[in-house]
């Protein structure tokens, strides 16, 4: 499935005025009709304090608030394996921040990892437009290295030691299963 | 994991109190807590269609309604395999109607399927509380039947012979995952 859209080389695909989040659930549509994967968004987690019943038309929600997200962003299937995965977005040039990050996000990741889960973050340096795949055991060495003096972030230099850069094409438009086939083997 | 709370036997644990939500959360839970499996509800998806940002507190959303959720209850990763199952209930003595399966959830089945996920669902007959794990490829035999003429539902007494059958106990509740294991081999 991993097409080579050499013709629209010179397209920049970069200013598409769609948020990261917005991108990859446009890619998983693109893999879910695909049968190449079945990928879905986590809904966002909503506390429900008052509900309308009018009559003869739907319930509606007139009292709620979000809740804090005990997990990550996505998780689904493919190819015999369980995938879960956060995205996360920078503006810095340089170095991804670690307080993008929660403590539960990052545990929840490392209790799926003991199941043999594939846990991965997306990151996207918004101002240079560039995205990588980063698996979450280098997440965690660089996590667990800030209570121990570390710094409280990841080196842009480092991420590209590391990680996998992501090139937007055509369809899908973020392809990021082509990096995943590299961490299953 | 299999706890034989043999001290417990005459317990009736069969009036709890809980919905087969609440059961299946708490033995998720458990199964968490000791490492054993990471499954979660899926949160509701809500359309979200006001929200006020009163000063110096948190968001509140005025005006938000149910969206029919797209897929199945929970997912998640269990010894290196991707769970995703349903949870129904009906209160009927002798069968279990299809019409509360939507075609949609069928389909989402399907395809975790072909991506070789383990998909399933888990009835209770509330009136009998009796409550049985059926593999999804089960329902699917019973589900396009009904289009070339079949019954609109699944009899217990086939129930019976298919699924598993599961039986409360102290921890967790509703121990789901030994029968998972017998589909896992
Ligand atoms: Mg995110
Ligand atoms: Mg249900």
């Amino acid at each position: 499935h991993n097409t080579s859209p050499s013709k629209f080389a010179n397209v920049n695909f970069g200013d598409r005025g769609m948020s990261l989040e917005e991108e990859l659930n446009d890619s998983n549509t693109f893999y879910l009709e695909n049968d190449i994967a079945v990928i879905h968004k986590k809904p966002t987690p909503i506390q429900i304090v008052k509900v309308d019943y009018p009559s003869r038309s739907a319930a509606v929600i007139k009292e709620a608030y979000f809740k804090q997200a005990s997990t990550t962003d996505y998780n689904g299937v493919y190819r015999g394996k369980y995938l879960d995965f956060e995205a996360k977005e920078t503006k810095s040039k340089t170095a991804f921040p670690l307080k993008n990050f929660h403590e539960h996000q990052i545990e929840h990741m490392r209790k799926c990892m003991a199941q043999a889960g594939i846990c991965f973050v997306i990151i996207r340096f918004a101002v240079l437009d560039r995205l990588f795949l980063l698996k979450a055991s280098d997440l965690f060495t660089y996590w667990d290295r800030q209570t121990s003096g570390g710094r409280k972030s990841i080196p842009l230099t480092d991420i590209e030691k590391l990680a996998a850069e992501l090139h937007y094409q055509i369809n899908p438009l973020i392809p990021y299963l082509d990096a995943v086939d590299q961490i299953i083997g």
